[in-house]
C-alpha cells in the first residue's frame, strides 16, 4: 500500500495497514525526511519539494513511487488528491487499486452543482430555491411565497456579497428588490435575481456511509461539525445530539438511498445544513475518509480505515447499520506558526485518543496544514465528555510553536457551546468580538 | 484530594480528579520533582528523599503533607501504602477521608491465612487441603483419596521446596511419603506432612468488584493475567475468554456474595486460580485499585477510578452489573535499567490508550517500581487485538534505557500464547529456556 500523503492520516493508514499485515509505502518531501510517517513505513519514497505542487499534488511523481516501489495499491487519505478525479483516473489507468471511489463519481460530487442536482434527483432533500431567475418584484414575491421566508436574494450572474441581501418579509422584498437588482446591474451587467431559502441558524451535520461493490450502502452515524472558522472545522462530536430523532432517522435513510442510485462504493460523507427538526437540507458529499472520522469510529465500533481497506478488495459489508453507543467530541489542535516543538505533553489515559505525527524535536514546516494532532475525548454523554475535554485541553502542552489550545479552551467554556445553540456562523463571530475587543 | 503516590496511577488519579473538578496534591520524593504527577497536580509536596520508606512509604510526612495542604482525602493508589491497614487507619484517625476499603476489611485480607478462611466461609471456594496433619502414609492415603490426584504433599512446618513435591498417584504416594518426611525432618525438626489439591495448569483469572455504602455489590467482569514472571503480572487480557460460561457466571456472583458478606467498601479484586470448567479456587483478594484496571473500564465501559471516588464519597451504586463488549489486553512495558528516555515514540490512534507518566527527557529512577507505561489495545475480538498489540508493540520506540519490548513482542509470537494453552509458569519457564540457549 502507498499512501500519498503526509502527518496523522498517513500515520493512521501506515497503522490499520501494518495490522492488517500489508506493508506500506510512505511518500515524503524533502522537508518531511524525518517526518513520523516517513518513520513508520516500511519504505518511503521521496516524491519531490516541500511545495505541495511539486511533491504531494505531483500525481507523476506519486504514480512512479508506486511503481517503484512495487506497490498494488494507492490510499490517498484526505485532502491533496483525495477528491481529484484525474489522479483517481491515473492510478487506476497505472494498474493500481485506488482506496477510494471511482474517478467519474469524485468528478460527478465535485461539481457542486451537478452534486446537488444528482442528490436532489436521489431524493435528497436541498434548500428551496427559484424555478427560475426573476426580473420583477412580482414575480419576486410569487417565488418567495413557494419558497417561504426567510429568503435570500442573489445575483443570478455571480457571487461576491454583490446584490446578495436577507429578506425576512414580502414588505422587505419589495423594499429591497429594487437596490439589489441596481447592485447587480452594476457588478454583472445582468439584474437577473435568484431567490433562495435563508436557514438563519444552521448547523452542520453530517452523515458517515460505506458502500460496498455489491452495491449494500450503511450510514454509520451522524457528526455535528458546526463549530467551523473560515469554513474550517474545528470541533466536532458524535452523535448530533441536537437530531431530534425523526431527523436523524430519516437523514440515515435517506442518504443510505442516495448513494445506492450512485454505485458508489468506499467511505463518503454527506454533509447536510440542519435548521431544526425535519428541516436538513443536502450541501455536498465528500467521496474520502473524513478528518473527524475518530469519534464515529469511537461511538459505532467501527474501524473506518480498515472497512475502507476491506471494501476496496472486494469484501461485502456484513454488519447492518451499528448501534451508537456513548459520545466523542473531537478537538483539531492547529499549530499557528512553523518551527520546533521543543516541549510536547499530549494527555492520554482513561477516555482519550490521540492522532497525531508530531513528536518532541518534530519540526512544523510551513507548507502545509496546520493541524498537528487530534484530540478525542469517548465517554458516556456528552456533558462528561465535555467535562473531561476541558481538563484534556488544559493538560496538553506544546512549546516551540503557536497552537490554537486558547481558542479551543475559550470555546469549551462558552455557555452556547455547551448548551449547543451555535451555528456555523458562530465562532467566526465570536473569532471577531474577540479580536475587535483585543484593539 | 491528596495522592499519595506517583507515575502513571498518580497520573491517572490526578486526571480523574480534575475531571470531577477536585483540587489534587502531589506528593513527591526528591528525585521526582520534575515527574509528571508532580507537575499535573495543583499543588505538589515533597516528602522525602528518593528511598520509598522515606518518602511514599512514610505515613507521618503523607499525612503531614495532607495537612498542609488542607486536603480532604487521600488517594493511595497501588503497591506503597494502598494495602497498608495502619495507614488507613492513620488517615481516617487524622481526620481524611481514605479512598479505600475500611483499614479492618485491609488487615483481615492482607493476612492470608485469614483471608483464605473468612472467603471459605463466605462460601469462597478454595483449593483441597488436609483436614489434620498427617504423620502415617495410611493417614495420607485417606486425605489423598478425599482431595483426589494430583496433590501437593507439604511439610506442616515451613516453606521453601524442604519435603514438597507433586504426587500424582496412589502408588507414588507410597513411594515418596517417607521421603518427603525425612526432608521435612531435617529442614524443620517436624514431619508432620500437609497435602494439598494440586492444580497443574492454573491460570490466574480475577474478577473486578465495587461496593458502595449501603452494602450494594457489583461484579465487573473479569480478567486473566495468566501471562507472569516473578510473580509480577506482564500481559493481562479482559475478558478472560478461556472461561466456560458457568464458571464466569459463578465466579461472578460469588464474589458478590462474598464481598457483601465482608461489608466491604470501594474497589477491590478477587484473584483466582482457575484450572478448567467449575475449578476456580480463590487465592486472594486486593483492597485497593489494580495496575491493570484499564481492561475493565474499556470492556466494561466504567470509569473505575471515579466511580471508586463517588463510593469513597457515599455515592451509591446505580448500575447493575454492566455488559461487557468487545476486548482489551494490556502489555506492561517495564525499564529494566534507570537513566535518562532520551527518544521515546508511543503508539496511539484507533483502539490505543496509553497510561504513563514518561517523557522524553524523563530520568527513571532507580528506586521505583519497574513499570513505565501500560500499552493497552481495545477492539472486538481477541485475535484482532492481539494482531493490532503486535503492531503497538512494534512501533513502540524507547531509547535510554533498557525495557522489556523484546519480551513483550515475543511473547505476543508465541502460538502457546497466541492460542491461550499457558498457565501461571509458563512464562517464567519460556524465559528460562530463553536464557538457557542465550548461554
Amino acid at each position: 500500500m502507498l499512501v500519498a500523503n503526509r502527518g496523522e492520516i498517513a500515520v493512521r493508514i501506515i497503522r490499520a495497514c501494518r495490522t492488517l499485515g500489508l506493508q506500506t509505502v510512505a511518500v515524503y518531501s524533502t522537508v518531511d525526511k524525518t517526518a513520523l510517517h516517513t518513520q513508520l513505513a516500511d519504505e518511503a519514497v521521496c516524491v519531490g519539494p516541500a511545495e505541495a505542487t511539486k511533491s504531494y499534488l505531483n500525481m507523476t511523481n506519486l504514480i512512479e513511487a508506486a511503481k517503484l516501489s512495487g506497490a498494488d495499491a494507492i490510499h490517498p487519505g484526505y485532502g491533496f488528491l483525495s477528491e481529484n478525479s484525474e489522479f483517481a483516473k491515473r492510478v487506476v489507468e497505472s494498474g493500481f487499486v485506488y482506496i477510494g471511489a471511482d474517478s467519474a463519481v469524485i468528478a460527478l460530487l465535485g461539481d457542486k452543482e451537478m452534486a446537488r442536482k444528482t442528490m436532489q434527483d436521489a431524493g435528497m432533500p436541498v434548500v428551496r430555491g427559484s424555478s427560475a431567475a426573476v426580473q420583477k418584484v412580482a414575480d419576486a414575491q410569487a417565488q418567495a411565497r413557494k419558497i417561504g421566508f426567510p429568503i435570500m436574494l442573489k445575483a443570478s450572474a455571480g457571487g461576491g456579497g454583490k446584490g446578495m441581501r436577507v429578506i425576512r418579509s414580502a414588505s422587505e422584498l419589495t423594499a429591497g428588490f429594487s437596490a439589489a437588482q441596481d447592485e447587480a446591474r452594476e457588478a454583472f451587467g445582468d439584474d437577473h435575481m435568484y431567490l433562495e431559502q435563508y436557514l438563519m441558524h444552521p448547523r452542520h451535520i453530517e452523515v458517515q456511509v460505506i458502500a460496498d461493490q455489491a452495491g449494500q450502502v450503511i450510514a454509520i452515524g451522524e457528526r455535528d461539525c458546526t463549530i467551523q472558522t473560515n469554513h474550517q472545522k474545528v470541533i466536532e462530536e458524535a452523535p448530533a445530539v441536537v437530531l431530534d430523532e425523526n431527523s436523524r432517522v430519516g437523514m440515515l435513510k435517506i442518504c443510505e438511498q442516495a448513494v445506492k442510485k450512485l454505485h458508489y462504493v468506499g467511505l463518503g460523507t454527506i454533509e447536510f445544513l440542519y435548521n431544526g427538526p425535519g428541516e436538513y437540507y443536502f450541501m455536498e458529499m465528500n467521496t474520502r475518509i473524513q478528518v473527524e472520522h475518530p469519534i464515529t469510529e469511537l461511538t459505532a465500533s467501527v474501524d473506518l480505515v480498515t472497512a475502507q481497506l476491506r471494501v476496496a478488495a472486494g469484501d461485502l459489508l456484513t454488519q447492518s447499520r451499528p448501534q451508537i453507543n456513548g459520545f466523542a467530541m473531537e478537538c483539531r489542535l492547529n499549530a499557528l506558526t512553523p518551527g520546533t516543538i521543543t516541549g510536547l505533553h499530549l494527555p492520554g489515559g482513561y477516555g482519550v485518543r490521540v492522532d497525531t505525527a508530531i513528536y518532541q524535536g518534530y519540526q512544523v514546516p510551513a507548507y502545509y496544514d496546520a493541524m498537528i494532532a487530534k484530540i478525542i475525548v469517548f465517554g458516556h454523554t456528552r456533558p462528561a465528555v465535555l467535562r473531561q475535554m476541558r481538563q484534556v485541553i488544559d493538560e496538553t502542552v506544546v512549546s516551540g510553536v503557536q497552537t490554537n489550545l486558547d481558542v479551543l479552551a475559550q470555546i469549551l467554556s462558552e455557555s452556547a457551546f455547551q448548551k449547543l445553540t451555535t451555528d456555523v456562523n458562530w465562532l467566526d463571530k465570536q473569532l471577531a468580538a474577540t479580536s475587535k475587543k483585543e484593539k
